[in-house]
């Protein structure tokens, strides 16, 4: 299986990319190469498929059910209840909508955290996509409850994991450190480890979870991280908006991963001041993400990038903070870098996970400058093509299935919201 | 001419609407009525076209020409050298992309203040759009100056304003309080009022402005406003950000307009703290806007719905602050009312400005609360048919002669910025 794209448009310059099996192999100027499907480049520009770094995918059954509410009514009126009747059906389709979504807005991985391991990666392994399945995991401070999530994170790894694609990998998904104990952080550290799997967790992402973490902890959430000896290279954390510079050292010195997902922080009010510039500096790798459906409530990574920029500017007073090029790159490189996947570039030797941009619209018109215009002047609708491993998952705007994917997922999202 | 939409959502429930010339006059159930042009509405829900209450059309010419820079540099550098050499070629072609883009994510009126009223006015009348065209006007605090405006005012007014269709209207466009002396300013006052037209100025937009304005006119910028006696049901004013209690009380007994623009304010570090549900509370009108597209960087009212309603919540951390149905409001009903305009509702006897929003997208599924569907899940994408003045601007996503606009528009673009 090989793809050759003519004439495409790829920082400023017009290039053809050649693509075998899942892989970039050559980029140049006029390539003679025979391929079996060729992509006519030509008002189009080529960047790598986005990442994002954190979200529950199924969460699609819930977009809109129950905005403009604070989060503990919300959570405890609206999704909790719900969340418990979630059958493998309602994952299933709820995932595949949610990954229609992300490849028609140029999402070409993400990294997730919810219940139904197999309904997830069911859904994932058919719609051609990449993700880092995590189990959500809570222990609510209960050493029976503690045993069983380790039961079930070592059966998922004795029997479930080898039975999909390597476009689907593992990682364990800790809550959070007010609904996963010590101990059981620390095993998940020490199991995930003997494996070299990621640990996905939410972290310090409101004012309350550092007030209650001193109170309880006698430590901020970092810290506290710290102390439990479970900060790693393989440690990826959702939010981070609540850390101090000695936190942003420790983050740094432990090579943990960090994901901001401005709509979520925005719209649930957890908090504005994520310090993108610091942890840069401080050399952390910092991606970007979506979150779920019911708080963000799309899963477009291109008004992710806008939010990103915009709303750093705003809190800093600095229209220079955070410039277009280095948002992309969160939600492009860092990503795939904090997922530990060789993508996220246009490079001989990278994963084929790639977008064709639709140049004909008014967003990129004009076009000064390629990268600004896609960060503050479009949205998700303006990517055309995508190509993930090396096969083509969208062309001209449409995914095979997508009518029946929206009418499924419509349907059961109607019906269990219904019987609530 | 008459268009009767059949089976569309409105309101949680499906109608037919009857639109005779350029009203809507019939809203029903199965409706038995003949029509010259029927559309269907499955899948579709119909809502006001939105009002872009503050954009300066043309600068579509310098999209992405100059960001992530602090406000003054870009001026001096990147705009105002520009400015100078627009043509009204430029100007012309600058604003029919503006249009393009402002039909295809739903807008159906717009408040412009830009230069050479002839040029964009001209561009309006062919797109079928409505505006509210004010002509730039600053003096400097030069008297001479200040005579040149009077009279260009004096002669847009009798030469020019009455060539249009009423789809076009007048308003005075002083730039701000601090390129536009207190005289020119009260000058414009008596002038509008003689002619019953509304004014449009800049105003509170920056700590900056305000800090100059106590220094130079012992007031804040509202305040000194109040005290030249300029105040009134006719004033538009964009931005507003720094005001107090006070000042919105003034704001509220004048029925003075106020126009919110996120993404600028945000891109360029403005200020956050737009104080929305005051205003509101106090009861002032506030109407929402994209600003020009070499700050904002697009022209997409959805996107600024959501921009608002976030940006909202995130610094008054409340999650409940600005729901979506208020900010719809502003961007639809406040903007209308703003201007002017019977319009922004669905309404018999309101102008036929409507679009039709495609619900066959990710974003409206499930469609639990369409509304919030809209602010937080969608962007202008989502519009798939535009009304204007009883006309159809665009069906099928595609508005006639689109190609022509965008590749005028980039070329005279490159032009304008190769020789800079």
């Amino acid at each position: 299986m090989s793809i050759l794209i003519k004439g495409v448009l790829l920082n400023d310059a017009v290039k053809d990319v050649y693509i075998e099996k899942n892989e970039i192999r050559h980029i140049g100027t006029d390539l003679q190469v025979q391929a079996d499907q060729v992509i006519d480049g030509k008002r189009k520009a080529l960047i790598p498929g986005f990442v994002n770094a954190h979200t529950h995918a199924a969460m699609t059954l819930f977009r809109g059910f129950g905005d403009d509410m604070a989060l503990m009514p919300w959570l405890e009126q609206k999704i909790w209840p719900n969340e418990d009747k979630l059958t493998y059906e309602d994952m299933y389709w709820g995932t595949k909508l949610a990954c229609l979504e992300m490849i028609k807005s140029g999402t070409t991985t993400f990294s997730d955290m919810y219940h139904q391991y197999e309904a997830t990666a069911d859904a994932v392994e058919e719609m051609g996509m990449r993700a880092l399945v995590a189990g959500a995991c809570f222990d609510g401070f209960n050493l029976k409850l503690a045993e069983r999530c380790k039961r079930e994170n070592e059966k998922l790894m004795a029997e479930v994991v080898g039975n999909y694609s390597d476009r689907i990998r593992y990682a364990a998904g800790p809550h959070a450190i007010y609904t996963v104990s010590g101990e059981l952080l620390k095993w998940i550290h020490s199991f995930t480890a003997e494996h070299d799997a990621p640990v996905h967790l939410h972290l310090a992402e409101t004012e309350g979870e550092v007030q209650d973490s001193v109170k309880k902890f006698g430590l901020t959430p970092v810290r506290y991280l710290n102390k439990l000896g479970v900060l790693s290279p393989r440690l990826i954390i959702a939010h981070g908006i609540y850390v101090d510079d000695d936190e942003i050292r420790m983050l740094a010195d432990h090579d943990v991963k960090v994901v901001h997902n401005p709509a979520s922080n925005m719209k649930l009010a957890s908090g504005i001041r994520f310090k993108f510039c610091e942890m840069r500096k401080a050399g952390v790798t910092v991606a970007l993400g979506t979150d779920g459906c019911s708080s963000s409530n799309n899963l477009d990574m291109v008004e992710a990038m806008k939010l990103a920029s915009l709303l750093g500017k705003a809190w800093r007073k600095d229209p220079e903070a955070i410039p277009a090029g280095e948002i992309f790159k969160a939600a492009t490189e860092a990503g795939a870098s904090a997922i530990g996947l060789k993508a996220g570039r246009i490079a001989e030797g990278y994963l084929a996970d790639l977008c064709l941009v639709d140049l004909n619209i008014p967003a990129f018109i004009p076009n000064h400058n390629f990268v600004s215009n896609l960060v503050y002047a479009a949205n998700g609708s303006c990517i055309d093509t995508v190509i993930c491993d090396g096969k083509i998952l969208m062309q001209d705007k449409k995914v095979p299935g997508e009518e029946e994917i929206m009418e499924r997922t419509a349907e059961l999202a109607y019906k269990l919201v219904k019987e609530s």
